[in-house]
């Protein structure tokens, strides 16, 4: 039997029952929470009744296997805390697809992956960071998410049911299909990117410890506020990196909590989360130092002590030029005139990935640029003239 | 029987023990939790025990009465959500040692109050609020906490207890004693303070709309960032307030939280509170002007949407001529030379009572200034010596 577009839609949706958020198409399902594990098993199933072999590692990346030699594709099938439908899921239930129906067919060996935490609930891309060696398991157990679960109580819930790590030689490639997560192709009106490289990211946590006190007799001069510290901090960072931005350079400060959090409290402590992207490494080097910059001449000015976590992060990725060209060839077939290459400012499990084995992405487009948030969609035609290309290139290889 | 310091110290340290946070003498005793509302109980046991009457009311503000006409001296026993011992607690149980030591000689008939909600789990003061008359049992039944619990639901829990609320002519006047709360006494060296007035203080919810996105494929200039917006919004509060401020003006941001708050996300929804405090009426109405200007700039600036909550907040308030001369003049007997008259520059149940009756406040040091934190305290001869000074001061009345 060959591609079938409907069964891959169909699969596509009963993946979002798996912690549907009841708006829009949304979906609530980090990594490790009870729904996101009852989707797992969900789609190990599927595997086995496609005649894959299921496998679990020990972080949780599950893989369909077909055969001792075959071509990978795959994603994450975890959200943001707030997430859409197709944010990973798009790319497992594709490779699902693929594999499928490449067995059936008889065609070549394909098999699929759905790693786990690519959201970062724990670390940066936490399954596909320890299964290419970027960070040990024994590293990787000792990080939290911002609750301070540690991840290595998290993945004890699948105690008993994972294997060993796989080896990257079973497979001779892997192509990630994503959507984009940004305007660019809404607005060009393309369905298809061939993704030329993955910008690299730089995250820190930062803690601000001042002196908690009341907030009616406390006069100002004698304040030492984490809050202001915090938002000094903030300004000064917007600043200072605009300064050696170019247009596709990005910063996040996303997390913020204070405590006690009460509004008649001078704040004691404030902890948050920067985050910077740009292609270029030596950029991403640059802009640490500015952050380490700021944070002492904030410390030193509003007399609190700020402490920087481990900077983590990824370098930026080239994508293989073989793999490349495949997407680039059945892209102009299927979608003539419809497609173009372009960089990806969204981290992917490929950038991990194309550290140990030829790695490659396609794109389809976002509606509106809209990601991370309940109202994410694509049109049903282009996630199926993404799957098309994918397959036709994938057969082609 | 007289006055007896050691049966207030120990009922003072017995009421720590309610919500105790082992950290110091530090207490966890938020309005309508159920340490809170076992220390109430307790406390009208206490008060049984001493011939006097309870009366608890719709709100929970607790009464132990001596007869048809007396003077009122209490405080509330309430915390922050990180609170001291004595912030509140010493003034309930200065009342009821006065109380109870007056009963015990036959003395003029003293009552004690242990008002509810002071420290604004809901409202400003809420307890005291509603007595007043400064708004209806109604309109505090609406107000929420932080995660959006009603006052009516909290207080459900102690239906079928409760009874009337006091007509305010049973009391010829008001005196609550309370830590300073600020550095002031503990640098000076005095043991006693006279209230002259207490500041007024103005509070804002703040609720900040913008657009959740992905926070590696949203460009900068195309972003609606509800925590930058806030961050942007303080600095430029800052900035504008202290162009209008005296050094006794002060504001804080101290709780604030955004949504969905994850590092990869940019934050499509900030809600944060602002308060500020002044002991001149017009000032407080400027600083409203002030911030709805920032607000709306902010938005237009920025592109998100600013909703302003209510201003909630109390007037400044002269305390009573003849209650502030008994207290003068007991200190002056009691702690000749180590007393002052000073303002008060955080807000108390007093505020509210003296727009129905006459009423006065008598502050003892805080070591270091230190309140609304777990390392409060006051040296015990200073606790003892304010207690001393109200008791001279209510027999003198």
């Amino acid at each position: 039997m060959s591609l079938n577009p409907d069964r891959f839609l169909e699969d596509l949706h009963r993946l979002r029952s798996f912690g549907a958020s009841g708006q829009g198409k949304g979906v609530v399902r980090p990594a490790f929470t009870a729904v996101e594990i009852a989707a797992r098993r969900w789609l190990a199933s599927r595997m086995q009744e496609a005649g894959l072999k299921t496998h679990l590692d020990p972080v949780g990346n599950l893989f369909g296997l077909n055969g001792e030699k075959s071509l990978l594709i795959g994603s994450h099938s975890d959200s943001q805390p707030e997430g859409g439908w197709l944010d990973g899921a798009l790319g497992v239930v594709a490779g699902l697809e693929i594999a499928r129906a490449a067995k059936e067919a008889g065609g070549p060996p394909i098999s699929v992956v759905n790693f786990q935490d690519e959201e970062g609930r724990f670390g940066i891309l936490t399954g596909s960071d320890v299964w290419t060696g970027k960070i040990s398991l024994a590293e990787a157990d000792a990080l939290t998410d911002t609750d301070g679960l540690t991840l290595s109580v998290a993945r004890s819930r699948m105690a008993g049911r994972t294997r060993e790590f796989l080896p990257h030689d079973m497979f001779t490639g892997f192509i990630e299909m994503h959507i984009e997560q940004g305007p660019g192709m809404d607005v060009s009106g393309d369905q298809i990117g061939v993704v030329s490289d993955i910008v690299g990211i730089r995250e820190v946590r930062v803690t601000i410890t001042g002196r908690q006190n009341h907030a009616g007799t406390t006069p100002m001069a004698l304040r030492q506020d984490a809050f202001q510290a915090l938002s000094t901090f903030n300004q000064r960072i917007n600043e200072r990196f605009s300064a050696v931005a170019t247009p596709e350079t990005v910063w996040t400060l996303g997390h913020a909590e204070l405590s006690p959090n009460a509004s008649s409290v001078v704040p004691g402590l404030a902890r948050f989360a920067l985050q910077w992207r740009d292609g270029d490494r030596e950029r991403l080097i640059h802009m640490e130092q500015i952050m380490r910059e700021v944070a002492a001449e904030v410390a030193r000015e509003q007399r609190v002590k700020i402490e920087l976590g481990e900077v983590g992060g990824i370098e930026p990725a080239a994508m293989d030029s073989r793999l490349k060209q495949a997407l680039r060839t059945a892209a102009e077939d299927l979608a003539p005139g419809k497609w173009l290459d372009l960089p990806s400012g969204a981290l992917h499990d490929a950038a991990n990935v194309s550290q140990v084995m030829p790695s490659a992405m396609l794109f389809v487009p976002s509606i509106g640029g809209i990601s991370h948030a309940f109202d994410e969609d694509t049109k049903e035609a282009d996630l199926v003239k993404g799957l098309e290309v994918l397959n036709q290139a994938a057969l082609s290889l």
